[in-house]
């Protein structure tokens, strides 16, 4: 056998890869449709209504049901892994994520992220890097984007480090920065359909809503999930990376898991349109039990039919507790997986 | 972090929240399609071709292959779970179940129960409920419906007991009460192409078929399969809930598994139209090796070109142990995980 | 319960039921579509863009993104499995392997096998059985064919031999045995979308790839690929074949997993089109760690515009051994699972 091993693998970007301003096209369109849909039902305990039923759904003004949000999200998302994340030693956040148009069946999509900002860390071995991910579909069109910003290793510690550019980003969105589906119209909202009673004007900023349901995750799982999205990052399917076998479970197996299960207290949260913030408190490993409490932060009318906004703190957890994040010093308690800042849509 | 934790979970129903002549209208309408049949036929081994393609369906009068008989099941039994059996302490029984039409790609279903029956356990702890399910498709024709009766906890002991109403449910459809989708045609049947030569007149009474295959089950496939049909029974899926970490299998996916091994001996029977009895014998759980057999009660005509029924008892066990079912007290033996009384269509 | 216990299952054929010349037409006709393209994209990291975007494909000179090319293999392969390999000892080659046509969603795939070679075994228990396995459309068009030997059992040893005809096979197929799929054209091929740079210029004759990444495989996983293709043979499922409870893993899946792997290195080797040879070296079982490595063998041109053929060795391995498979005596390393010879279209 010949000699002249190569290196056409993608060894992923440093640090010193990026500069403001670079816009990066990810690799790997994909059509999604009936057969993503029903994986999703099948990973995760998902019943949102609108994406459950085109009947529902064509009640509700829409043509049909859309995917669920977060099949959008996952999939622009995982496309960036490859030259986002590869070298992340942490993802840090997320802002200013909007879901701009509903993903139909037989739609494709692909990613671009445009580099926002640089900041090297003071230990000079790493940096943040802040990228803006739009998702487009095969029109073009934006279907999503979102601000995300992960810590980079450095290729070379000596090198200079780039001018700091630290992106200006909003908290939260506002409701104004919302986009609600063309049509959709809650105003004739069947709620014994939807699965609850509780419409806007039921919930209060404040209130705290334990989604009671527990799901206990499995290596086979997590991992068709993340495949599914294309997500490249080896931690979460090599075995061999830890000395007990377990692999990192992907975040947004995670989110996807405690939407779902907010479905139990929150079934009229029907569509995610906005996310205003998101950490990752702790890792996920197979043989974790999820549980997930939301918490409402405000709520809001819009201009269309029917059709209220509500803005959730949205929380897994492997301990069960509910209602309590963080210790006096700040820190997430270890029991916690993930706390989500989001907006959604609910009949008023 | 603001009080104020509201219960706006379902709690599900108990005992004293059924009345005699109630309609429930389940929550949550599901479009099924190409998605759900690959997973089902990834879940179990599925082989029946009427079921597998569509150009075989063509050639037995058919618009195209519909969707596994218990992919209707399970998706409209999965409804009922919120209000029927969240605080169920067994299922007990099914009757009466008629496979009226067809599912097909695309087609939304959603289901209403009604209950028929009411008595309380002389405990006075309990009660078992008599519901009459009903599953719709998006043209609110009945594609399917079944009796089932459950034991459910009554939420406070001391309530008075209701008028005891117990439904004369029939031991056994007739070949009669049977409905036959419209168009089927098996006289042109293609015996290689159905995988087996035998005929409904190669079955005799009393003939028992040992399907010889054995699965073993994994926790990942049940939880997707039972999630698929937004089947919400946290027994499924909490690991937390027994000491072993094991979680209770969904009675319907030994249903399935069983019914999809006996393909190997029954490759004929090609369409479940009849449910006249079954009853979950023992508990399922990860690591237990599903097998099945099969005893032929009876055999019978129909008006239709090449179309027979068979009756059939379908038992799956964990031993395979084949042909005994129940020790000289009327006891199910350990093994038996599924005793299946059920009509199927069959090539004459 | 009634006596009557029949044998109506399908205990395979043995060594003496082959003729040379005769045609097996295999069982149970599958319809392929989304659904079964989501599952193989969940359960492997597939990632070649001609197979994930109907909007690249177009981009490529097809109406749409086809099935992938080992969807139509393992289809046409797990309907062989009861005819052919269910008392199969060992699965010993492949030769002649053309992808004749994409396969569309919606197609309806079915198989047929011709015997042309019998080699009784010196040992007189068991003889090497040759078929040439073609799988067709509905319209009864060649999607792909193959030629396949198995070691399979005598039922009784003292039976006489069958005449030897051995078949005469090519080591390799031609660049001109292969079909280019009608309409395809690489010349505007989007390389920043296909994701690497890498033409088939780019790649030498001796060159080794190594495909860097690992996946953990689990029990859920390669049963649910393999009941996808409804491969009925028992060791994939049964757990109580085995000691350690563990079983054997289709050869197939391993197959699907290198190729996926190998988009890392060969993400423009788009589109599988001849299968030279190949051998499943080692058993593969669940908790191993498959990784992979391809050795380019030789380039060529074709008459289609932009279009390049890349043969490649492809290797699975347990242990991440790169560029070594065999040992002083010839046979394959303990780590190594697969050793595939392979044809695949590239942009030149």
């Amino acid at each position: 056998m010949a000699a002249g091993r190569t290196a056409k693998t993608n060894a992923g970007r440093f640090f010193e890869d990026y500069q403001v301003g670079q816009v990066i096209r990810h690799a790997v369109p994909r059509t999604v449709g009936a057969g993503e849909r029903a994986l999703y039902h099948a990973l995760y305990p998902a019943r949102h209504a609108i994406h459950s039923s085109d009947a529902f759904a064509q009640a509700c003004g829409l043509p049909a049901a859309p995917l669920d949000d977060l099949i959008a999200f996952h999939t622009v998302f995982g496309k960036t892994v490859p030259d986002v994340s590869l070298n992340a030693r942490a993802n840090l956040g997320y802002a200013e994520g909007r879901f701009r148009k509903p993903v139909w069946p037989g739609d494709t999509l692909r990613s671009e992220s445009e580099v926002i900002g640089l900041k090297q860390n003071s230990n000079g071995k790493t940096g943040v890097v802040w990228v803006r991910t739009r998702g487009f579909d095969q029109s073009d069109e934006v279907v999503l984007d979102y601000v995300r910003w992960v810590m980079v290793k450095k290729r070379d510690e000596a090198s200079d480090a780039p001018p700091t550019v630290v992106p200006d980003l909003k908290p939260a969105l506002d409701v104004s920065d919302l986009c609600i589906p063309e049509g959709l119209d809650f105003s004739g909202c069947d709620f014994e359909l939807a699965g609850e009673p509780h419409r806007l004007g039921d919930y209060q900023p404040g209130e705290i809503v334990d989604h009671v349901d527990g799901v206990t995750i499995e290596e086979a799982e997590h991992m068709m999930a993340t495949r599914l999205w294309q997500n490249t990052s080896k931690t979460h399917f090599d075995g061999t990376m830890r000395e007990d076998g377990k692999r990192l479970i992907y975040g947004g197996h995670v989110i996807s898991m405690a939407r779902a299960l907010s479905f139990n207290g929150l079934a009229n949260a029907q569509m995610i349109v906005g996310l205003n913030g998101g950490a990752h408190a702790n890792p996920c490993f197979a043989g974790d039990t999820v549980r997930a409490w939301s918490e409402v932060i405000e709520t809001a009318d819009t201009d269309r039919p029917g059709v209220g906004a509500i803005r959730l703190r949205l929380v897994a957890t492997t301990d069960g507790t509910v209602g309590s994040l963080k210790d006096g010093a700040g820190r997430y308690h270890p029991g916690v997986l993930l706390d989500l800042d989001y907006w959604a849509l609910m009949p008023v």
